[in-house]
């Protein structure tokens, strides 16, 4: 029977093996470790990188925490079926990543994998992938998403439709009624219900997981030595702009941090070292930049 | 009796007196005007400032917008008294205010004053004022808040210390448990209930209007010929990333415009040019940036 501590392990290597797999392709960004408690029980190993060849800012963060359940947690905690019994603690625990790159012709990305479980035996697992290129670059997009594409057919043909779409509607920036980068896969809340074991859903997560390293790496090595103007530069810190919109407003990882007085440090690393904001701005017709904007939609088929 | 209509139009004369007043002390900025209608009912005027001698980016927002109360304000319209009949349109009227100044010596200042009123007769007054120093001055918060103190004692001796107090409640980074500046004050929902008829509440938001621009000119004109330096710069942006936080994440003017459909444009000019976050920064001991943080904090005297 596969334990929460089991599953948290693993997590430590995933991040282990993506830090290292970054470093290299970086070629002399480091990450640093910070080691963290949490007040309420448990704590993680945030790591950054800053100012590499590739990476301007990112962090790869484990963390496993638990203790008792807060208030605004109790909603999800309904016993799914009679026999279960009200819960009073829980444990989450999980990778998040986030990599700002220096060159606007790398994208940026984000990953999370995540398992979650109650003391009266509920649980789930849930994750993304999705990936913000400053600059759409169609070939890009498709390689992407057919590698997502690739890590759930293994497990189920019907994963990547669903999670897809999940992703388009989660990565969403409603104000300003677009994408928040060329999406890729979303999903939440798999359990027992969905007609498999948890460890079939752990190896559903694991391919997940380890699809991120060997597809950003290869974008990165693709684009990182791409030249590029300042304009492109300053369109980069007005993407990264967005990117803040949607982390401060719509995320809910980020909500559930800040709600759960999570290490704020490490919630907020997912913010860009620079952003900027520009008055009404548009680019001007048929530029780079306007095709970006006409690719961030939903239900555009990549794969 | 004074109606909606007055009020509104000393609102759009306020904004024009404001600009106009800045535009002066700036010296070479101009603002440019954007009309805009709102799909629901009434519309705005968008005045935007960009690059000039001192502010580096600032809006002076009028706007007038009514219809059919949406979904998420009907909480809000519960009768005051059993006479009151349930109500189906709103109209809501102010003046926004953000400026950045592109010397971090210059502090950032908010001001926004409102009405709101339904068809069933329940109205309000609403507003406030505060100011976010990238550098904490003590002789400039004294001043700040003393001009505050002189506009509420005019009008009743316990206001300044009651929203005062409302101000470092509200414009509170809770996550960070640091206070967004010095303060400064905020109130709303004024109306009947303070024994007080709507002109003579209107005077009070007039004068707290009429405060803006001679205290902030002033402001501005000690301050911008202060010598600065880029670590000085990097430390603004900074602390606008700390702005960019509270807005985003708990400011309820950004909250109720994006939620009410209003102009994405106008509602987010609030955010500067340019903003950074940097992992885990914190400022060395005793200097400039450490004793900032130090004010960062409620219940500070400073009148």
């Amino acid at each position: 029977m596969l334990t929460k501590e089991q599953i948290s392990e693993w997590f430590m290597q995933l991040q282990e093996n993506i830090c290292s797999a970054l470093e290299t392709e970086d070629g002399s960004g480091k990450f640093v470790e910070d080691n963290w408690k949490r007040e309420g029980g448990g704590g993680g190993r945030t790591r950054i990188i800053q100012n590499g060849n590739v990476i301007e800012k990112g962090g790869v963060l484990f963390s496993a925490v638990h203790g008792p359940i807060p208030d605004f947690l109790k909603k999800d905690t309904i016993p799914t079926t009679s026999s279960q019994q009200p819960t009073t603690t829980f444990y989450a625990t999980g990778v998040s990543i986030v990599i700002h790159p220096e060159n606007p012709m790398v994208p940026i990305i984000h990953m999370n994998v995540r398992y979650f479980e109650m003391d009266n035996g509920v649980w789930w697992f849930g994750g993304g992938i999705d990936l913000t290129p400053h600059y759409v670059i169609e070939q890009d997009a498709k390689f992407f998403h057919s590698a997502l594409k690739n890590a759930c057919d293994k497990h189920n043909e019907n994963y990547y439709a669903e999670y897809k779409k999940w992703a388009d509607d989660y990565f969403f920036i409603k104000h300003r009624n677009e994408t928040r980068g060329v999406g890729g896969i979303f999903f939440d809340k798999l359990n027992q219900k969905q007609n498999l074991t948890k460890e079939q859903l752990f190896e559903f997560v694991k391919e997940v997981g380890n699809t991120f390293a060997p597809t950003y790496t290869k974008l990165m090595n693709k684009n990182k030595t791409l030249p590029f103007s300042e304009a492109n530069k300053q369109w980069q810190l007005l993407r990264r702009g967005r990117y803040v919109e949607f982390n401060l407003i719509y995320d809910l990882g980020t909500k559930f941090g800040l709600e759960s007085n999570g290490r704020v440090e490490s919630i907020l690393m997912s913010l860009p070292k620079l952003a900027a904001w520009e008055y009404d701005y548009s680019p001007a017709n048929d530029s780079l930049e306007a095709q970006t904007l006409n690719f961030l939609k939903k239900n555009i088929s990549w794969a």
